[in-house]
């Protein structure tokens, strides 16, 4: 049988990747690590090369004989990020082993609609493109509410209005001329912790992001879980106490409206207006505003109000992920999200509640560990998705 | 290339498989549903048929010409399944195509611990296959508790003292001198219905069993996921008020304190002795006890103690699987289990709740229907999960 007759797609996309995460490697070695005979390597190598994706790189260290050439990703590969927060824009733009070339962030509401914010996360994107004179080879983007990852469209997303069904996808592949994968925040953070943070080696674990609203990234079996609509992981949503605040998506007592970055502000400005926390207060008076890093501050100092907000979100979020725990008995749970910021006296409530409130077995050898990548989890995350997604249909 | 010149026991198990689903088939037929060549077919089912794994069958039906000799299972093969419950024990023989040849059940407290409640399973399962003068092929085992699938010892099970770490796989095994695998008993009752009931055609659901105690099976993309520990499901110690009775866990309010057989029976007496609930108290002056079956009927003559007690469980259910629709986002939801008699009225509670309490994007086509098989889907599911292990090593 001839082996270089057709093209092995999958054996492209394993070799593409390989590069994309180990590095330039020899020949040698990148048949070793793809368990991929020599002369079907060299085919698929030099179809790689006829369309651009590969090329020769430097020599390799001396094994003793004659030093053979290295094969490494084309230096014209570039893979953009863009990561829409509740209240932030961050875009990066990464080479093709996904080292980050330049990244820029901003404030911007995601509720002023998908015209003002895409048209500025463009702007941002091209800009960073176009001064380092590289055209993007794939972009991908992470928004905060549920996606139907098929057609790159939000639906029905609580904090977003205007996004409904909008051509998030098709809209920025217009624009930048390249292929777009558009999926829910929490998703890309999750596969950006998985490629190059904390939960690097765990193929079932939860990736939790506590940032203005609460959302959850699944992964089973090294790949995202989405649901039959895309929409799994929305625990933001769970009921905690049928008797609490309303939320923006209508019910009351969801986790959301109990703790993240939006309940905890109202909480502790209705804590510095009533007085019953004089720091609190004092920032309040000397800015106007108070922030969620105001009452971590404040929780430092020693301010009792403060340590009791964080306290309390702590062990709500606990009891949620306790649930959640029982159910799907992961290997992991990694927090991450703007409060997240907050440190250990959150992450102690948490683990506390967690490994009180579940079985031994599901919590025998289960870390409730910070996110490593911090902010920058949703780029690389949306990076590493949308070079996946080129790389298997080169 | 010789096709011919190793066994493709991929594709073995494919044929196998499409034979106990589909029924004898021609040749034609079984390379059209396998998209098998015909020299490939030809030479894996000489395989098959030397290891006694399938036999020649009658004629198909005429197609006009020569009718050709349909294929089918050989008729040597035979399934066992045992369900093993808290109270109950469950077996079955099934033919190679899954049909059920005999079965008996009869009750048995799960605790008396696993010496005595194995000695009485393999008693009923041999006379069964003695009677019929059969041998088994394999057996497939559910327990009510967390198992390690590896090596099919049941650990930490609540409601199973004694069992913990104990060999049941091994023990059967030895004894019938077949394979035997052993499972939590909700995820064989979720591999029967994927098979066989209402969820044929669907990939990812969840099976909720409310028995005397509450589990839920996961099925993801076809397959049962069991996390990382084996105990993914155990819904029934997912908190529902911290306030509530203590558990046979050590927690306080899980799921399973406040509702299930166990919490039903407690309550009802409770109604009866109190004089709350005339007809409750009526039933057990007349028999010493009450069952689940009395509230159901007692609710059903509008007793208003007994369908308040219905509703409060089936809204404490609906809560918990309002969360997990909003993590997991399944295509269905099968309710089955010895309360799943209590039918309209817990369901109509349980549905109103996730319909109300999860995000339209999740709910908007997610039917929660009761169980086909029924009292059978245990045993079902447990011969259907020890033939795909049979045939998946032909």
């Amino acid at each position: 049988m001839a082996i270089s007759a057709r093209p092995d797609t999958v054996g492209q996309g394993q070799l593409l990747r390989l590069l994309r995460d180990e590095g330039p490697r020899s020949r040698a070695e990148l048949g070793e690590l793809a368990g991929m005979a020599r002369s079907k390597l060299e085919a698929e190598l030099v179809r790689l090369k006829q369309v651009g994706l590969v090329q020769e790189g430097g020599k390799a260290a001396s094994r003793g004989g004659r030093r053979s050439t290295l094969v490494e990703l084309s230096s014209f590969l570039h893979f953009g990020g863009i990561d829409l927060g509740a209240t932030s824009i961050r875009v990066a733009i990464m080479g093709a082993e996904l080292q980050v070339e330049a990244h820029v962030a901003e404030p911007m509401e995601i509720r002023r609609g998908p015209e003002q914010v895409l048209a500025r996360a463009g702007e941002l994107i091209e800009k960073l493109a176009r001064d380092r004179g590289v055209q993007l080879t794939g972009i991908g983007v992470g928004v905060p509410g549920p996606v139907r990852f098929l057609d790159g469209m939000p639906v029905s997303p609580p904090i977003m209005p205007g996004w409904h069904e909008y051509p998030v996808r098709d809209l920025l592949a217009r624009r930048f001329g390249c292929p777009v994968l558009v999926d829910n925040d929490v998703n890309v953070m999750a596969v950006g912790e998985h490629w190059g943070g904390v939960a690097k080696s765990v193929d079932n674990y939860l990736f939790v992001k506590i940032g203005t609203g609460i959302g959850c990234g699944i992964m089973i079996r090294g790949q995202v879980y989405r649901g039959i609509d895309g929409c799994a992981g929305d625990i933001g949503h769970i009921n905690v106490d049928p008797d609490g605040p309303v939320c923006a998506c209508g019910n009351s007592g969801c986790l959301e409206a109990m703790f993240g970055g939006a309940a905890l502000v109202r909480d502790a400005l209705a804590a510095a207006r009533s007085g019953a926390s004089p720091p609190l207060a004092e920032r309040l008076a000397g800015k106007q505003a108070i922030t969620p890093e105001d009452v971590g501050q404040c929780a430092a100092e020693g301010d009792p109000v403060a340590i009791g907000l964080i306290r309390n979100g702590g062990r709500r979020v606990g009891l949620v992920l306790a649930g959640l725990v029982s159910f799907f008995n992961p290997s992991m749970i990694v927090i991450g999200g703007g409060l997240a910021g907050l440190g250990h006296l959150l992450l102690a409530e948490i683990r506390g509640v967690v490994y009180r409130r579940s079985l031994p077995l599901a919590t025998g050898n289960l870390p409730i560990v910070l996110s490593e990548l911090g902010p920058s989890a949703g780029a690389v995350g949306a990076a590493v998705m949308i070079s996946d997604h080129v790389f298997s249909i080169p």
